[in-house]
């Protein structure tokens, strides 16, 4: 017998869904005679990698962990008093363990499904109610980014939606977070807007036509300020009155709702969600009623089904920007379901007392400290505080305070020379306080000083009102219970732990848990997002490889690992174009070229970063119609900034006229923006930079196996070529930031590495796979995309295809006949497929009345072909009803899809139980069953309900 | 305001199932004016605690993280190569995860409700297919709990099974394990049986009447033999010839199955289960069909259900103990389910190509170590090897090398003091190879001389037999399709995730998150047993502080944390009681005493321990009957050892005479040994050691929060009064133990603290409950149990109830009356519970006909009730039967479960569909449905399969 020299398990064969053999099966079925051969009739030839990916070797998930280990074991988690917008906090195990870490929660899509997304949408709409209740607004959306992205989104509903055109300043109170304001005034100048900080709001007020106010509160260095004058000051000049809070705060203090908030926005990272050196956390936005249309983000509402059931589903989706095109008022397109969920179950189980008392219990610690410090003598510069303490003192004091609590590894806040700021947090206890005191030289215990002490909160602040009052947060409070509450909500959601969710250009492969356990370890989960960077040297390695990974695999010879979404990306390349044709002194190139068929978040982004949209048409096979492209070249020749196109085409065609397009735009000063949404089939085959692109925005969430959440986190950074690096953004800092001349684009997330905890799952990707396996993923990536155009060709048609006949990693199949022939929309198919136990693919995008098809590289071809059936199965129903066999009106697809609830009642229709439910032979033994039936959105948006409904109303 | 100084989440307001207001509820409910009322109407005063229990206050559960996470540090995780039987292996992460840190997994209660545990079943099945199929034998059962215990039932299996009663000797080889042997030996001690520990087995065969052999494969120091011979002389000699064989090896060598052995026992450990320092881990045991009656532990058979459906159940259960009492040949009464299920999807994640390859690579360490070692002249003592290499040299050599192993943190085993063994495993590397070439002053390199090696298994040893042959264990090989393999398996079981599991003496409490977290990490989990204990610093504090607690618990002197189940716990502390006995020269002493109502269990483990039973009365009210346990002393005055008894007893009563009772069996010299099931209803209120006990095991996975895995692990130390601390089972050691002068009772388990790891569970549940949470617990247990007694009682008769009128944490209700009123069995009542969303509580015992509820603390008033308003319901439904409106054959009852595939068939029951799936409110939004309907249990038995069935039935 001969040796075997390594482990035999390798981490690619588990990634890749086929076996060799069933390779060779699916290669049969499709007519090529080797990978190899796929490959080359698929991508042209023009633009195929000739030599492999300079990357590690693959290391085994044994490996792997090790080497997360080692590095986390370079990370330092001191106390960190920074606050900033980011406090520590606990993650309930129970929560940590069943969401955070559950498989069942993290891989599921985003619900556009709603009938068998009920679990995180009653969670999502948990969280709308808690942020409802807690800011004293009337409705909020399902989450936004960040804090700072949620401010920014807030001024430009501000700019939006002013009455007087003329009105272009935005008034920054100084008290905000500087992350906050950074990531405002980039987003604003983008516009064109003016941003004015300042130290009295009010008095900008009198000086300018402002469209809005935006004010922290708390301050960011603990000040609790009246904003009420301010408010009614704001609304008398026709400008929007923005509050950014702490979440946890308003527990204790009077919520903006009920002092003249317009929008209210903030994070609820402190509700459970590790502060991950920057995120994923999600940020929430609440306002009033008359702004809901321009409401960014998503937003969960209450509906009914077919049955009238109670149902869930995403309210007003006709906001979105990829409906709204160029006229988007924001290019938002996902959010942080998984951290909103996380954010909401921590609310659900403390519940309003437990989490009054968590305010409690943080006001109480920042109380000691400032009694103690007040007792030596040292000069606390606010009276009142609710979890942050402000000191002021010499320069040298300042500096000595400093050193004493690194001594300790305690992180302060540096807010100036001569002041810094504490800000506890729920981690923080008594002997933290004390070990404080020992910084500071407070000789006192804070025990001893805690028996004369009380809680001070000034009288104008003190909240009167109650939240949290609907029983979902009174009912869960053992540990029991909560588990068995977050398991009955998991057991309504189809996520990639039942079967195939096949959704084209949004690549729902899979998410090993070796990529995922190193993001819940408090070595890389506790660290602040602005410790001092010499504490996250495993993260700093971590970006350093995922880096150069990414730039390898782009053919970039930089890259930026901050946007926090892929529309992030988008936005901040445009911006990085913009910058570059500033700095030639080309200022007047503002037109962006973006194809008809092109997602709609592109027009959106190109409008936020300034520029004016020029659509290009398609030919009939989906290509970007050349002749017509050279003729807006030509006709915006001076003007050209850039043309965004997606790679693979959205219509999931390899376009071999790529090279001459970049050359086109480049040949009229123009730069090239590809979307890396499609990046699934190029990598390790192709490479944007080699093909011509100056900038790619890569979704890591897609590509690079971070899961999707339900609905976020992603991550979206970008890559540049060389002349594009000077301008790539630079990262928020809470200091002043040293001067870069104004070379770099300002910040477009809080965070310099924005969710940097998700980026170790890209890391570890990359560093199992290897060059061959990632490689080898993009080639069964287009063997699984063109096996299902094969499979389902002699059914369907495909409606678009290469030179060779071959689709990309996708393929779209057209359902619009069936309209004519049998009535069958494609929707109806789309619940059909629920029916069969499958989450639906992309419905009508890019084109509608179509089904676009991602099988992606990790299904096997056991699942491939139960997906395969399935739609065959759906035609054989349709040609029924073509054929008279089944009713036009009253069949399985109409109706669908079944629950079990529809299986008790009288049974009205024309075919059988068993048809409607057992449509084919795996959903005898392994079945999904929808939770509710086919939901009537309409409803819904004309009886707008976005927070909990009372309680009856769920059993119905 | 006033300040809150301390965090508000505490751990106990977690457990604890209702809150202070449901509290008060229920005392009103039950007529209780406090808990201390209920306490004092419920525990006899005589037996009270007056004073608290001394133990150190609550942690928080980040508290308890932290302090676990400081002890986790002081564990020295070294490259063990002490092998042995226990082997460092990979757990696939996506097993890891899904299953062994997953609740829906680990809170399964034991699988005899099999309608809703199909899952872990199926698991299991796949566990016996992968067992039989490596061993070659054709049966085996669903593991049991060491593979030292494991053959200590071999053993007894074939002293039970002699032809020749004269034969009393049973031949062990000296080439077995050493804790193998020691435990072995234990039990062979015990019943009389004479152990015979020899090089030459074959030898002994000549000398005298055996009834057994035992041989290691490989054998400890490595060697692999040809046992051809040997088996056929033990045969010829009327004896059994039981292999203990290393599971991994069979993928390349013969199976015992092959060369005669009757019995195969061994571990499964290395297939993905972490160390743990000794466990738990899933031992094994087949043999041939002739032995299936006598077969020990569980045995899950593939029968039928209402509907002719495949489906799994435990099979031939009347072999168990607690059937067969006093005539048992076994007391296992528990099995390592979860880790069986591990074990089991290892080999189904790896099939069987990636199960050889594994066991090809660890025979490739292993053989380059040994080249190695003979390149550098080296003496190798065996020229073939598997994963050990023997070397030989002087002493003063053999003491160099242990001593440069030390300096590279590495492990070797110590064989003597001329000879020691290194074992390599699946974690082994090339360079690890060569660190030990290091060790060793090899000066090659293992890459070098790997070029012209080869594997060199001898020709007799070399495997031809194919396995895992079925399709499960090659459908599952992507990490997608594994971890929905596994999500479909959990869909099929209800755990305590789902709802209430109300298990009568099983006591289904919360085991909460914080608690599990520690387990599986790797600084807990990769000890090796045998590892220097210095190595084990953080377990040694654990030990000794879970020591602690249970001695105050339970106010004894001593604590064994060694037996590794409840059974285990009652053997161990049996032989304590016969040691001390003998210690005081009344050898004479082997009366043990049992209640009429006590658990099968004790009688079989007082017949193993070589005791004498003797049965006592019960009075009407279930308690023990005084006059007869009097009568009963005094005939054995002269012979009585021991009482078993239970408490409160297993009618769930306190009995009043407990103190009287132990006073009695004392002044006849005997011992009274207390079974601690009810310990729940004990801690904090009263304490065995008070009441006059001798011995008590422990439950650590009821009361102690371990939890029950889906029927195993479990773990049952013993507390023992002063005069028998020093009888304590001293723990198996590798090497030659230092005499004690035979005062200590033998090993009676593998490892000298049993199941390590799990031993974290339970010292996690005491720190964070602290002395005041724990007697919470035991309140809201007696609280419970008489909620529950008082709202059924207007419906049902409760058996049993103390002086007062109380219960204790459990009641009896009874079922018999129905079967003359309505011919409604106690078991269609079980089954009709299932509709309603519940397990069954306990089933006929202590009774026939009745059912044993206990909701235990962590159960909230809500879950109780919606049981009471389940088990009213189905009075209901048997008062319609009894009233003729609904049918006395076709009722719901009757045909319970209902599943879903009966709604979709034709309906032909006189009562509707909504009847059958919806019989209460909650129902209809929370809905368990069984995957199969009631089970054929006498069809399985009559036509037994035990291993995985044909593929095909399985979609039947």
């Amino acid at each position: 017998m001969t040796l075997r020299l390594t482990h035999p398990d390798r981490f690619v064969s588990r990634h890749l869904g086929p076996s060799k053999a069933e390779q060779a099966t699916m290669l049969r079925t499709i007519g090529a005679a080797s990978m190899e051969e796929l490959v080359a009739q698929t991508v042209p030839d023009a633009i195929r990698m000739r030599a492999g990916l300079r990357l590690p070797d693959a290391m085994t998930e044994v490996e792997l962990l090790a080497r997360a280990n080692e590095l986390a074991e370079k990370n330092q988690v001191w106390r960190s008093y920074i606050g900033a917008g980011y406090s520590d906090c606990v993650t309930p195990a129970v929560i940590l363990r069943n969401i955070l870490e559950n498989p069942a929660w993290y891989t599921q899509y985003t619900p556009y499904q709603a009938e068998i997304s009920q679990g995180r949408l009653e969670a999502l709409l948990n969280f709308q109610t808690l942020v409802c209740d807690l800011t004293g607004m009337p409705i909020a959306n399902a989450s936004l980014l960040d804090e700072a992205t949620a401010a920014a989104e807030a001024m430009q509903l501000a700019h939006a939606s002013r009455a007087n055109s003329d009105a272009n300043a935005f008034v920054v109170s100084e008290s905000c977070h500087p992350q906050v304001m950074d990531v405002v005034r980039t987003r604003a100048e983008a516009i064109g807007a003016q941003i004015v900080v300042s130290a009295s709001p009010s008095a900008e007020l009198d000086k300018q036509a402002c469209f809005g106010v935006l004010v922290q509160y708390p301050c960011t260095d603990g000040e609790i300020c009246d904003y009420r004058a301010l408010a009614d000051k704001t609304h008398a000049a026709k400008a929007l009155f923005i509050v950014a809070a702490d979440i946890l705060s308003l527990t204790l203090l009077t919520p903006p709702g009920e002092f003249g908030a317009d929008v209210c926005v903030g994070s609820t990272q402190r509700f459970g969600v590790p502060l991950g050196y920057g995120g994923p956390h999600a940020a929430f936005f609440a306002t009033t009623p008359e702004h809901v249309r321009k409401l960014p983000g998503r937003i969960i509402g209450v509906s009914v089904d077919a049955h009238g059931k109670r149902a869930l589903r995403m309210a007003l989706q006709t906001r979105e920007q990829h409906i709204r095109r160029e006229r988007a008022t924001s290019n938002i397109c996902t959010a942080q379901a998984l951290l909103a969920i996380t954010a909401s179950m921590y609310a659900v189980y403390h519940g309003p007392e437990g989490i009054r008392a968590i305010g409690e219990y943080v006001a109480t610690m920042a109380r000691m400290l400032q009694v103690g410090l007040q007792t030596a003598g040292i000069k606390v510069v606010h009276n009142h505080v609710f979890d942050t303490v402000c000191v002021e003192a010499t320069e040298a004091q300042i500096a000595a305070w400093h050193k004493a609590a690194a001594g300790k590894k305690i992180n302060l806040r540096k807010l100036s020379a001569t002041r810094l700021a504490v800000a506890l947090d729920e981690r923080s206890h008594l002997e933290d306080v004390a070990d404080l005191y020992g910084v500071f030289g407070v000789s006192e215990s804070p025990v001893k000083l805690s028996a004369s002490a009380k809680l001070d909160i000034p009288a104008f602040a003190l909240r009167a009102s109650k939240y949290l009052t609907h029983e979902v947060f009174s009912r869960y409070h053992s540990e029991t219970e909560m588990l068995r509450y977050m398991k009955e909500l998991e057991s309504r959601d189809l996520s990639l732990a039942h079967s195939m969710i096949p959704l084209g250009s949004c690549t729902m492969k899979l998410n090993a848990t070796a990529e995922m356990i190193p993001v819940t370890d408090r070595r890389w989960g506790a660290l602040h997002p602005f410790a001092p960077v010499e504490q996250a040297a495993g993260y700093t390695e971590v970006f350093a490889e995922l880096e150069r990974d990414l730039k390898e695999v782009t053919g970039f010879d930089g890259v930026s690992l901050q946007p926090n979404s892929g529309a992030q990306g988008e936005y901040a390349g445009l911006l990085v174009i913009r910058k570059y044709l500033e700095s030639k002194g080309q200022k007047q190139r503002r037109v962006c070229l973006i194809p008809q068929s092109a997602h709609g978040t592109n027009p959106a982004s190109a409008v936020l970063a300034g520029f004016d949209v020029v659509v290009v048409a398609c030919d009939k096979l989906g290509n970007v119609d050349v002749e017509d492209l050279r003729a807006k070249c030509s006709d915006h020749a001076d003007t050209l900034a850039a043309l965004m196109i997606t790679y693979p085409s959205t219509h999931g065609v390899f376009e071999e006229a790529i090279i001459d397009i970049c050359a086109l735009v480049h040949a009229h000063g123009g730069q090239v923006y590809m979307d890396g949404a499609n990046m699934n089939a190029q990598v390790g085959l192709c490479r944007p930079g080699d093909m011509g692109a100056d900038v790619c925005h890569l979704n890591l969430h897609k590509t690079f196996a971070i899961p999707h959440g339900g609905g976020g986190p992603g991550m979206g950074p970008i890559g540049v070529a060389k002349h594009l690096v000077p301008f790539l953004p630079r990262g928020a800092v809470l200091e002043a930031p040293g001067s870069d001349g104004g070379i770099k684009v300002g910040p477009v997330s809080a965070t310099p590495w924005g969710s940097a905890s998700v980026l170790l799952i890209s890391w570890a990707y990359c560093r199992m796979m290897g060059p061959e396996g990632l490689k080898s993923a993009t080639e069964h990536a287009l063997l699984g995309g063109n096996y299902i155009a094969t499979r389902l060709a002699p059914h369907f048609e495909v409606v678009y295809k290469g030179t060779h006949g071959r689709v990309a990693h996708e393929c779209i199949i057209d359902m619009r006949p069936f309209k004519k022939s049998a009535g069958v929309e494609v929707e109806d198919i789309a619940k059909r497929l629920m029916d069969y136990g499958f989450h639906a693919p992309t419905m009508s995008f890019p084109i509608a009345g179509t089904l676009m098809i991602e099988p992606t590289e990790s299904e096997s071809l056991a699942e491939i072909e139960r997906f395969c059936v399935a739609m065959i199965g759906i035609r054989e129903e349709i040609r029924a009803i073509e054929e008279g066999r089944l009713s036009a009106t009253d069949n399985p697809l109409k109706h669908a899809p079944h629950t079990i609830a529809s299986l008790t009642g009288e049974w009205t229709h024309p075919y059988s139980r068993e048809l409607a439910v057992y449509p084919a032979p795996w959903t005898v033994t392994r079945k999904f069953f929808p939770y509710v039936a086919r939901i009537n959105n309409a409803h819904g948006d004309r009886n707008l309900i976005c927070t909990c409904p009372p309680l009856e109303s769920y059993s119905a």
